[in-house]
């Protein structure tokens, strides 16, 4: 959402986006602007530095640690403190102001990397004979509290990181699937297929780190899902060590043989098995890329024209929507980087009448001929919704930001402000009223605790039948009480969404955050009809606990839930 | 696959396609001409009177009874002769020679027909509190023994028709998306939608009986599939009634909230519950249509063609393809029906060198522009890859006659013919090779019992991954050993189907009659965790009996198999 300016860092802390390696920063310009904006008044907080991150001694038993180093090799039992602090946590903000406090208690107490099916399915039978919670790890950039290492009832948990199942197991050119390690990562997938002109097409936020087996876990959609389709809409087939054996499903086009096997595979976030191996639709790599920008007068007015293409059968690949809050910011934001483009477009539609305006992104990637043909025909419906064309610059600075995200986080967090993200999804009927009770429930909850917030929102993803809301806040973070701000918020945008026909989440998955939701979402029963699931495959409850689904009878999320809304 | 000729029927058997209502008729001729094809040598052989097919006494007790009248009214509890025999059998070849033959052995001791949602979970609390098995009765097409009046370990079994639930529940203009109650059929709910100006764009072969709650409980697929979605792509949402209470997803776009709970109840064949609403997308309906006919050299060049198209992104929104021995009984047939055209067709072809030609049908459903410029499109690439354009002629014929096949098949049975049909979906690298596997299996089943069959296959169902193939046979009966003669071949079928890669089912479901197999496509493991669900959803296990997966902790299918291949 924030335009990244100046030298990529060189730091590496360990945690943090992308290990906290190198990545695009926040100009000191913009960071500045926006502490004025949200009234920090406080000094920079730098992280603590790794090394003084406080674990608690390795509770791993001796007996375990054997069986572990049986299964993967002595190499591959990682009880370091840099590893198991890199494995701690996820990427949510509550992940993020833990470590950089120095809180790593929540870390596993080693780090078990197999490097084969067999040894995921070996590491999982000494786990469950020495009552060891195992939590998967593929690139660690769950921001629902998924890759937590949550122990359950068990006095020991391990963090099974998948990165070294890391190949492409199988290319088939003529049906284009490409059959995948899960511990790959969406980058390295991409340039796989790319060699061989091919592509995935799925491009989430965090497609550098993330990996194949994580998009199926937590039922992942790209940026440019609109075209190419989600991730369950790209599983043909998959392969998940459980506790209680393998499930396998052979990749297959379509079939009316029962429930869906895949479809309650996918999106089971490591709580039913390890997921070790995906079957994929691949395309042939589009040949050409035209993303451009519209602006519309409102959200409302920019959301029926996404309808419009969408139920027309011409939605692009890519189709985005700012609304006025996170068109302003992110103008306001490129004007204080030096943006000067963004005061010249700021004065432009204003001339044409546009003081709220409302910045929308359209691409499409296809062969040439299509590129022109489909793109003229979204351009005339956009055209006739009300939409002022901009012309590519504003597609083009998309496209080379939409990675950046994430990283600008860490700089936010050094400058004081909180930082969040969350999405849902709803039909269009009720599309413009969940954005607007959302944001103010939002606005409502942060303002109760004394910080009045920046707050954005845009459609990432649509569907015939309606389209997704990706919120991000930006608040004064409350010093000495982040945690309690943050989660008073969440819990009251999150009771909102429900309230409003909302999923609790579009595709970040439940984890350990959403999950007091689920049942509103799936119901009771439903819940129980996971749990029945969980305990066949996995009778002892040592995978991913806490997450999803609980494991134990009668332990339904709703009580969580009740007791977060006090 | 045939030609229908004639003046419609006026019989009415209570049983056969439509209950036997009118509906097209094969022609002498045609029949006269496939006796001879196939060696039937014995006279015409009517089915038995209706009056005459033997029930077993209801052995509903008098407590389930009472029951039962309490839940739904006693109007709606039916024991009579002609509804138990209109409720005893779907529509599978088996079904039809049993019954045809006067044994009406395995009907139902009553037909329940509930009137309401409540009613439906009030009629589950009698027959769970009774000991009563439960069997939903949509439309009673099946062709997989999936309304079978399965006892199980119960002493009696009711079906549960749901014919009075056939409202439109709600319409969503703006989301494009239609909420009807389980019992409505396919036919009335199109015609709801399309006093709308919508549509829902299913149709399968069954479309005119079927019900929208059939459609969802067997995740059935339409022959504009290629264009609209599956059943599992339609549903947003859904309710069913099961013993331990109701299953409830509300309609969502899209959702990253664990496993789909809606894909566990699509497709679950009346085994966990009763589906008693389904909220599905619909679109506008099309103002122009066009079905257009192509010929191919081979099956293997028409398949390329159909990959091209799909794989381009061009897949038109139907997309069929008959391999040779289909085409060339169906201009056999329309010859001996008197269809000249069929002659001169084949002329034609023989003409421009294809000597077993093999007919495709592609058709547009949108507004206008698109039809035109999609055909263009499609029809560029199907020449680029051979195929012989024949004109809008072939398409229509098939358009016209696009759900007469099952009505045909009682004409077949008279004519002392077996006719059935089977379906599977493959990878495109396998499918040239699972169809001739299978062909050739079938051929010798029927062989060994010394029948020469006339087997016909066509593509019905196209992916960018995949193809599905759709088999029909015909030949002479073994009279006294019907049904030994078609389980020999079925079993043969289906063993090459697995070994080739191929689904047990791509649209028909699993039923009792796929239920061997299925572990085959899901493991053990895999029918192990549908088990799981099973048994919380449906504690006593009278849903459906024997459909599915047996309720029975140990019962695997597997052995069943065993036992079936001998």
């Amino acid at each position: 959402m924030l335009p990244a300016t100046g030298a990529a860092g060189t730091s590496e802390r360990g945690w943090g986006w992308g290990g906290g390696r190198a990545g695009p920063r926040l100009s000191a310009g913009a960071r500045d602007v926006l502490r004025r904006a949200l009234g920090v008044a406080t000094g920079l907080a730098p992280p603590v530095p790794l090394e003084q991150i406080e674990v608690r001694a390795s509770a791993l038993s001796d007996r375990a640690r054997e069986g572990l180093i049986r299964a993967v090799g002595a190499e591959h039992v990682d009880e370091d403190h840099r590893a198991r602090v890199a494995h701690a946590a996820g990427q949510s903000y509550e992940d993020l102001v833990r470590l950089r406090g120095g809180d790593g208690r929540g870390a596993p107490d080693a780090v078990v990397a197999p490097g084969s099916r067999e040894e995921v399915a070996a590491a999982l039978a000494v786990c469950r004979e020495e009552e060891v919670a195992v939590v998967p790890f593929g690139g660690g950039t769950s921001v629902v509290g998924g890759v937590e290492p949550g122990r359950g009832r068990f006095p020991a948990v391990v963090s099974l990181d998948l990165g070294r199942l890391d190949r492409l197991v199988a290319l088939d050119e003529r049906s284009l699937t490409a059959t995948f390690e899960a511990g790959i990562s969406g980058r390295r997938a991409e340039a796989l297929l790319d060699a061989r002109g091919l592509t995935l097409g799925h491009f989430p936020q965090s497609f550098e780190h993330a990996t194949i087996g994580g998009y199926v876990a937590t039922r992942s959609a790209g940026q440019a899902s609109a075209g190419y389709g989600r991730v369950d809409d790209l599983v043909l087939g998959l392969r998940c060590a459980t506790p209680a054996g393998e499930v396998r499903a052979r990749p297959i086009p379509a079939s009316a043989a029962g429930p869906s096997l895949v479809e309650l595979i996918v999106g089971s976030e490591g709580a039913l098995g390890v997921i070790t191996e995906a079957t994929l639709a691949v395309r042939r790599r589009p040949t050409a890329r035209r993303y451009e920008g519209f602006s519309f007068a409102s959200f409302e007015a920019g959301a029926e024209a996404l309808r419009a293409l969408a139920q027309a059968g011409a939605a692009p690949d890519v189709a985005r929507l700012s609304d006025a809050g996170e068109t302003s910011l992110a103008l306001t934001q490129a004007a204080a980087g030096g943006g000067l483009g963004a005061r010249a477009l700021r004065r432009y539609l204003r001339l044409r009448g546009q003081r709220r305006p409302c910045l929308a992104i359209v691409g499409w990637e296809d062969v040439e001929g299509e590129v022109s043909r489909r793109g003229a025909r979204s351009t005339r419906l956009l055209r006739a919704a009300g939409g002022l064309a901009l012309g590519p610059r504003p597609g083009h600075a998309w496209a080379r930001g939409r990675f950046e995200g994430p990283y600008l986080r860490d700089d936010l967090l050094d400058a004081g402000i909180l930082v969040e993200t969350f999405e849902t999804a709803t039909t269009w009927d009720r599309l413009a009223e969940l954005h607007r009770s959302v944001g103010a429930t939002l606005t409502g909850a942060l303002a109760a605790r004394g910080a009045t917030p920046l707050i954005g929102c845009h459609v990432s993803h649509v569907y015939r039948s309606g389209a997704s809301l990706y919120f991000t806040v930006l608040a004064r973070q409350e010093r000495g009480c982040e945690l309690e701000q943050w989660r008073a918020a969440k819990v009251a945008a999150s009771e909102a969404i429900v309230a409003g026909g909302g999923t609790i989440t579009h595709h970040h998955a439940v984890g350990s955050v959403h999950l007091p939701w689920l049942s509103a979402e799936v119901g009771e029963l439903g819940v129980e009809a996971l749990r029945a699931v969980k305990a066949r495959l996995d009778p002892t409850g040592i995978m991913n606990p806490g997450k999803l689904v609980p494991w134990e009878e009668g332990s339904s999320p709703e009580p969580a839930r009740r007791e977060l809304r006090g």
